[in-house]
Parts: structure tokens; sequence; C-alpha cells
């Protein structure tokens, strides 16, 4: 539900207005624009139902938001989500995150390499694991906290901002002090302590879409982040389950468009998991941007066939700047803007 | 299997490879390229697995096609395919299909005026059903001949080439007289009996992917209409089953780029079928043609609320005229041509 | 919609009210029960939306049915459908269809010693393939009507009806000569001309499931079989498509009581085809049984590494005869028949 | 890996063999059988790859395991797993688990109705969610600790086992404390490090399969639990995401033959959260068992439309009365045990 409020009204009044709806057991966000101020009200309606709320003064309008989520529908906030990610970069409403680097951090020198490649390309966001979930309990897990030094490291010589996945709540904290952005996987779409925990953060959550979640799972999702506090949400679609296995995963590339008629929220797609074959990304990621994406995450790794996990989906650095040229070009047809890192853009 | 014939041999020599060939119970398909000249070898290929072909005089080398569609497969030809397909419209290896029409032909002046319309915003074949494959036996199922009659009289008028749904191998001989090209529907995939009829006929031959087909699936039922005889196949991404409701299907384009590896065969797309949403269409139209696509196929109606099969999904003449814009930019920054129907491009 | 006749009505008013009905455009059937007679009026219900169908004289009660599909609803019928399918087998309403043998007939001498050894372990009803749909041209594609004559005999001999599939609108009436029972694979569900071609057949005809159908697809297709005024058809789940490739396809077993619950059709299920796997085919023939279907479809060979189609996946005739015997256990405990074809169950 | 002991090897010998292996940095798992002693060599099997293993000293013969998962399979321990849950009730190897009580807790009066009333009927372990993950931040979330204690209190004075989810690594140690068996939900299926930490408790982990996750998915997240230590891991089939929205997900019955045939491990079947239709829980729950399942979770619930959580798709005790007459008679049949908590079979 949001209430508008009359133009005009005092801070008093909105005070009292907030005052009230707290008093009925529920929360509300408010959002002070240019032309009138708006609340948001968070929780179970059925408890202002039967409420009058058009009487108190001040108010305008009550607006019921039909959809499940409310925080991170469109009829909460009409335009684009814009938000700064780290060193100068934003993301939504017309800027692209182009986000890169390699599945699992496996050392300084190669992560140094890697991501001095890929920002010459002209990525924006530094990606790599430190901890990673695994299928098999018996695989390269990732280098824990050494590895989050190191992207650390490497992101701030490079002036880059850095995202790397977060999936256990006993992690929040200590991750919370390398990353710029966190990241929950697809596994952890649900995991929904997490969600909270990561919401209760001060930094923007990169969320990926669970292999099987509806356009709905995923702002349902998005909408724990929300209501935890945290706004800055990135949703990211990396491919479905499909009963062809020529390919890794199915992308789902019309959740773009569909979601960006549902929520405020950006939208980046990752090719390299939904595909899982380099001969497929690049014509994947111009139809992503084509068809609307918010950004582009790519696996790159200088030399796939060593990597410790997922090498074989990653491109080579000059096969990823071959690629960022092209989605130069196209984001200069469709008016958007690839911001540069630590600068000028 | 190929085999690769020696430089410079004579017809006579070529005539006797055919012929040991085909007295082995295969059949040949000569090709005559500039440089050289190939014999694919259709059938069994068990049937030759032992028998000394390169001992043949003017035989080069015998190349085994591993993928089990082999007319199909780029090992079979390596360029692109491209063909004519009516009124001066080439289809293929840089040529794009803009195929636009109501889903059903409901009479003859409400076809004019579509067709006009979308002719004058570019397409360049007209579509429209005259028999209906509907999930309901007493729904409305097609005018019959007397809506082939219509789209035969429009598509000469406006020398726009035509395609229309044939539905059973009775239907082909009358289809025939009346279309340009033939569409097999989704339903119809694996009716091999149908695939092998048309692949009989002289007339290129659309194919939609079936709701659950797999990339290879695709490929093998194109290759019973090849390997009928028919080289012109053009195929058809219209989205596949899916566990999310909130798109009628879901929108596969990853085969796009996965059918351009395999295959040399153009592919096009309908966001239309796919989506079964008209604010979707627009994002998804141009991802597909960033993604590589050969085509985009379009439902469009001047008034949906009265269209008599599948109105809902429907563009309306204006909507359509402005995605044409934006395609034909698209069109020209990855330097594809539109060909205009009828005329110079 | 249905219309419940006055008890007592004469024949004259029934007819009465049959004119009527079909003088707005409507087709009807009518069922004369013990207690009352029931007429189906089957069509576009728009027509009659608004007639005031209850001041007919002799028309008790107007009930509308809500589903798309009519005469194959529960709401039209409320007993289960029960009926011989040759050589004095019925199937549903208790009695169970035990449908076995290969693949593809073969030849006489094999086909005659798979039907003995299935007929000797319980079988009921014979099938074979003798056209066969094959996802590659190149693939055996059955003995044609050499393998409709050896179906026949066999089944004459042995006194068990027989079933096979048809593909082709233009082969039903060959087939009619030679089977039972009409097969409608999975690849032909939705082929809405061939639907309605058996539907014109005086032969009970087995509907299996398409790969990505819904319990709805179904029932709509079988009702395009019986809306042709054929009303003995045969549900077949046969799996669907899915993201596991440990199985062929995957098993649907909840569609069986799904089905019972909306349809009076009889359902049985081919864990053959559902799994590919003759290990898993045992504990599926069980659940399927205990699920409530009204028989089992399972391809037996007597040497499956030599079938000319689906080898891998048949059960030899020693393991079928072992499973029948569980599966007569759980006929009894459940109080299901399984007929014995020819002579005294 | 798998290392048979020679028999009549001494613990010196064996404690040798094991010395061996840990030295390379591989873990251990010697079990004790009757006739011969085995050792479970856990880890990346590359670092033994080379090694001489076979002349270690009592060493017999070097078995490898070519599953991904180890500990889980059926090479690794060929007879079914069985093991105790609580109040003297086994599960596995004949012994069917009969869980049943509501999808959350809401209050002990309540819950000890429905508790009676299942364990009169049979039940032979209770079910209650004191965390409930939720789709909506907004929902009821369940009772948390008090919850725990209710459910504690109940089992107690019934003597039956409880089982409750546990969501998040931080309620381990507190779930711990109230529950006899920890469920790991669908959605936490891939929860790699909350399977981990039950894995280092001394509680049986009831395991929900995700609801896309393949078979070998789920063996690889049990593997994960076995592989921390704890060897009592229940299987749960619950559903999948599938096309068709009649029922709420697409029960698998197929995975219980499949799981079988790969791994030693119980697995049971929850029709329940499969089917979300009561109406088709009796079948399913049927089939089930006749397809070999090792026990039937039921959602039981005395007034399913107050029901806090997932109500609509409860049974009511009656009808679980009802089923567990018939689901006692299969057993029967197929000579499994229904054991009776506390007590007496």
């Amino acid at each position: 539900m949001i209430i508008v409020v009359k133009p005009g009204s005092t801070q008093e009044q909105i005070d009292h207005i907030v005052a009230h709806i707290e008093a009925m057991g529920l929360r509300t966000d408010v959002s002070r624009g240019i032309k009138r101020t708006i609340i948001g009200v968070i929780g179970d309606e059925d408890l202002v139902r039967n409420a009058p709320l058009q009487a108190i003064p001040g108010v305008e309008e009550v607006v019921p938001i039909l959809k499940p989520y409310k925080l991170a529908s469109r009829e909460f906030q009409q335009e684009d989500s814009s938000f700064e990610v780290g060193h100068g970069v934003k993301v939504g409403g017309g800027f692209l995150a182009m986000i890169a680097g390699p599945c699992a951090i496996e050392g300084e020198e190669i992560l140094f390499e890697i991501a001095r490649h890929v920002k010459a390309a002209g990525a924006n966001i530094l990606r790599g694991g430190a901890f990673k979930p695994r299928t098999s309990p018996y695989s390269f897990q990732g280098l824990g906290e050494e590895g989050l030094k190191i992207l650390r490291a490497v992101g701030d010589e490079l002036q880059m901002p850095v995202v790397t996945e977060v999936m256990d709540t006993r992690q929040v904290e200590l991750i919370d002090r390398y990353t710029d952005i966190f990241q929950i996987g697809a596994r952890n779409m649900q995991n929904f302590n997490l969600l909270s925990e990561v919401g209760q953060t001060k930094r923007p959550v990169l969320l990926k879409r669970g292999m099987s979640a509806t356009v709905t799972d995923l702002l349902m999702s998005a909408e724990y982040v929300l209501a935890s506090g945290n706004k800055r949400v990135i949703l990211c679609e990396r491919g479905i389950k499909s009963f062809d296995s020529s390919t890794r995963n199915l992308l789902d590339l019309s959740i773009v468009p569909n979601v960006r008629g549902l929520s405020h929220l950006p939208i980046i797609v990752d090719p390299s998991h939904a595909t899982g074959r380099p001969d497929l990304i690049p014509a994947m990621s111009l139809a992503a941007l084509a068809g609307g994406a918010d950004g582009i995450h790519i696996e790159v790794h200088s030399c796939p066939e060593n990597a410790m996990s997922d090498g074989p989906q990653a491109l080579l650095p000059p096969q990823y700047a071959r690629l960022m040229d092209q989605m130069r070009q196209l984001a200069g047809l469709f008016e958007k803007t690839i911001p540069v890192p630590g600068g000028a853009a």
C-alpha cells in the first residue's frame, strides 16, 4: 500500500501519518520526491484493510499494491532504480553494469592479470569467488578470506568495485569487510535468512535467479532484501533448467522486459552460466543488451583450461575485448552509458 | 558422409562415383561448387562403412558426418543457405525475413488492410492461417480454401510472398496451389509424414520448433524435408513450455546461435507465440536480431480484440511500424539486409 | 452443456428437444440411462447462451459444463467409461488393459514368439508398430502393410486384440482393415486432423500424451475423437520432457488420479517409454496400478539387443512374467480384473 | 575409492592402511562388517591415483567408485541403510517412515490434537515447522523457539520422534536441542554450508529434493552430509517444477527406484507438497509405496481452512486414517514394516 501525501504537507503531518501507521503494527518507508512525498506501507496489509487512512490529515490518496511484492514493484516506484555500487560506477536507469572476472579467485597474480585485461576492455565491476558453492564436497571450495583479500587488493589497485558471493549468514560480516557488492547465488535465491541478513548491510546485492524460479519468485526474494532496509538490489538472469542438454542451462531473456515492466530494479544477464558455452556467449550478450538488460556478467579467464572452477565456459581476454567493442556500439544505439570506474566516463 | 571429388574430375568420373554409391542402396546429392564438386551420401551409412570408397577413381576424400542430421549440418554445407521465397525476397545469408500478418485469415478486406500496413512498415512476407490447429474442436478452425484464395489475392496485389500453415498430408496439394511458403506448425514438427510430403514440393518450408523439441529434434525434422529433396527450409523458434506461466511460452533465443553453429539453414524468431504478450514483443524482437536471427515473425491485427484467434497477442499496425523502425536500425548495425518484395531494395 | 430430461418424458418430447437444439447449429448426444435420459449439447455454447432452453417441454434442468472439454468430462458422464476392445477384452471401470509386445513388428516368427510369451504371462492386448515415427529419416521406418498382416495373423491365432500406431490421415483406412485399436503416438497428440479421422472410425483409440502436454491438452485431444462420434478413447501417460537426463522421459503418475477426477475415460501408463530403463519398469508399473491406472503398456522383446527400434528399453519375457505375477497380486488387492482375451476370465 | 581389507587382518594393519591414506591428504571411513572390513577413502582421488595402494600389507582390493558421490553410492555400501531416528522407530531396509503433522506449529493444543490423531492412525514420526521458509517476507514465519518447545513437548508426551526444518546454519544448535530429525527443505537442498553443519550433528537428516534437482544433484547434497560424518540421511521426493499448473508441483516417483539403484540411503515421498491437492494425495501415496518408497510424508491438519500455512493441501485426520489403512495393507503385500514408536511393533 502506498500513501500519497498532499502537496504542501508539513513534516509534522508526515510524522503523524507515519506514527499512525506504525501504531497498527506496520512499517513505513518515506520517499520525499521533488513534487510530492510518498509513504510506503510495509507488512501485512490486512492490519489496515478497514482503517480509515484517508481520513488522516495530510493523506491525499491510498493506493493498494496488488502484487505480492511491494517495495520491488513498479507501482511502488515508477522510475527505474539507479544507484552507485562503488568507485563511481552507477547501475540502472541507463547505466550498464559490465561485470567480468574469473569464476574463482585463484591467486593474486592471475586475478590481477585478468582484471587488467577486462578493465582495459571496458568492464566496470570485477567479479571473483572466494567461497564457491560446489556440487561436490570434494571439489575446490575457494580460497576463503585469503581470496577476499586478493580481490580487495586488486579492486583497490585498479579502482574497480568488486563483487563476490556470500553463501552463509555467518559469512556476511566477514565478506562485508572486503567487497563492494554481495552476490547471492542461484542456489541461495530462496535462502530467506541470508537475504534478510544482506538486507541489513549497506552494500548493493546482486541477486541471481534460482534455477527454476518464476519472475514472481525472483521479485519476492528481492522483496526480502528491500524489506530489510536495503534498496540497492540488482537482479540477474543466469539460465534456468531445461530439457535440452545442448546448453548448460536455458537463458530466459524474456524475463528482462518482463521484470522491467513489473519492477523498478535493474536486471542484468549472465550468459556464461546460462549457456556454459563460450561460442554462444557473444550472441547472447548482444541479444541481452538489445532486449533491455542493465548489464552483462561474463566469466573471463586467461587460461580457462587451468581454471579451478567452471573453466570451459570462460571467455579469453581478447574474446571479451572484441565482444565489449560490439556491446559498446549497441549501447550507443540504445543510448545507454557504460560507466568508467574511478573516474571520468 | 560427404565425398569430396578430386579437382579436375570429369563428369564421367562423377557419374561413376554416383552410380557406385547408389548401387549400394544409398542416395546422393551432388553440389558443384566453383572450386570443387562434393557428393553428399544420404541414407544408412552402415551400408558403406566398410566399402573402399576412397579407391574409386576421382574420389579425393571421404568425410564422415558425425551429427545425426546430415544435409542440415554445417559439416555438409559450410556457407549459410540463402534462397528466394517469392517476389524477389531472399532469406538467409544476411537477408532478413520480416513476416507479419494476422493469426487467421478472417476476410479479404481486413487482411488487405493489415497487409498494406505491414508492407508499408517494411514487412516482406505476409502470413495468415486458413487451416488453424485449435486445441478445442469447438473453436474457429479457419476459412479453409476460401481463406487461401484471399491470401493469394492479397499477396498478388501487394506483390508479397505469402506463408500459411499446412496441417495434413491431404492438404499439401491444395495449399501448394495458393501459397509461396508452407508453414509446419509447432504441433506438427514431428509429423514425419507431413514433413516428407512438403519435402516433395518445390516450395520453401517454414518449420516451427515443437514445444519441447531439442535443437537436435528440430534439425532432425528439417532433415526429413531436406532428405525428400527440398533444400529450402527456414527454421523458427516460437517458444517452449516452461514452469513460469507469466508468459505463454518461454522464448529460447540461445537456439539461434546454437543452430547457426550446427547448421547452414536460416533460423527466424516468433516472439508473438513465444511470449503471448504484446508488451514483451518489441524487446524480444530486437534481442532476436542482435542474437543473429535471420528474421522475425510477428502477428499484427488492426483490431486484436475482435480477432478470431490469438487476438490478445497481436501488435497493432502502428506498434509494428515503430518496432520495424528500430529493427531497421539494428539490421544496419549488424550489416543485414531487409529485402523489399517485388522490387528494388 | 447437458440437458437433463424430465423422468417420464416421451420419445416425441425428446426428439423435439433435440430438433430444437440442432436448429440452433449445435449437435446433440442422447444417453438413455435407466433412471433418466440426458442430452449432451456439443458445439459452441455461445449459440445457446441466451436461449430459454428450460422452457422447452420435457426439459428438467440445463447444466453447463465449465471445462473446455465436454464429452470427455466427468460432468458429462459420471460413471467410468468401460468398453470392449476386441476378443472379449474390456477396458475401464475396473478392467485392466495389459498391453505388451515389441516396439516394431520385425517378422512373423519373432512376433509370434513374443506374443505367446506375453499372453501366457497374462497380457490381454498385443502391441506392435508397422509404421514407426522415427526421429531420423534414415532409421528403420517399419514394415508397413506387411507388418500389419503379421500383427493381424498373430492376433487372430492367439485370439488377442491388437493395437498399432497410425501416423497419417491417409493410413487410417488401411490400418482399419487390420487392427483392433488405433494408437495415436505422443508426437501426433495434437495432430487434430488425425484425431478427427480416427474419431470417424468404429475402433477404440489409444491416445498417448504428448511430451509436454498438460492434462487439459490431453483431454482436449480426446475431445476431438469423441466429438467426431467415437466414444472409445483410452488415454495413456508415457512420460514428459524433463531436465534430468537419467531417465528417457519423466513419468508423471499424478496425471492418473488427476484424469480420473476430471474425466470418465480410462487412463493407462507406459513405463517403457516413460523411463527408457528396464530396471525402473517393474517399480513404476506397480506404482501406476496402485495409483489407479486402468492398465499398463510394456515393451517386451525376446532379444532386445537385436530389436530394430527401442530395443534397450524392452523387458525380456521372463522379466515380464515375473512383473505380471506381482501386478496380478496388486490388482487383487485393489479389486481390479485383468480380462483374459478370447475366453473365460 | 574403497579399500577391501584382507580377512583376518589385525587392527594394527588396518591402522597402518588408514595412516597411509591420510598421510596423502585424504580422509577414511572404516566399516567393520561381520565378514570383512572396508575402508572408504574420501576426498580428491587424484591424490592417490598413482599410489601403489595394493601393495600396502592387508589390502586385498582397491575398488574405484565411478559416481561423483561416494559415501552415498551403492558401490560404497551394498545393503540398504537402516537406522533408528528416535523412540525406537527405524527407517530404511524394510522399515517405513510414516511422517505426518501440520505444515506449521501453531499452538500446543492444536498440535496435540493433530498428533494424537495421526499417531492413532499409525504415523510414527511427527512433523511441524517452527521456522518456515515463506516466499513472502510478509507471511507468517513460524513460532520459532516457542514452536520448538511445543513440538518437543508433544513428541515426548506421545513418545513420537519429531522432525522440523532448519533454514540457517545459526539455527542448528538451537534446533538440535529440541528435534529428533533435522529437515532440510527443498529451497536449501544446495545450501552447502547448512548441509555440512547438520552433517556435524548426531541427528538424522531428512533431505528434501530441490525443485529442479536431478537425481545426481540430490545424491551430491546427501554426500555433503555424509562427508561431514553423519550417516543417517533420509532423502525425500516432494515434486519438481513443471509446465502443468494443475498440480502445485510434479511428483517424480521414478526417482524412488532410480535412487534405490544408485544409493543405499532410504528415500521417502511427500505427496502433499508434490501435488498440493488433497484429492490426489491418497492415490499418490499408494503409488509411492508400491514403487518402493521407504515412507510417506503427509501434511495433516484438523481444520485446514484455518491453517496458517499451506492449509488447503492438508488432509483431515479421518482422511489420513483411511489412507493409513490402505497403506498398511499395501505394506503387508510388499512385506514392509511400519514401526510403532515407543513400543512394541
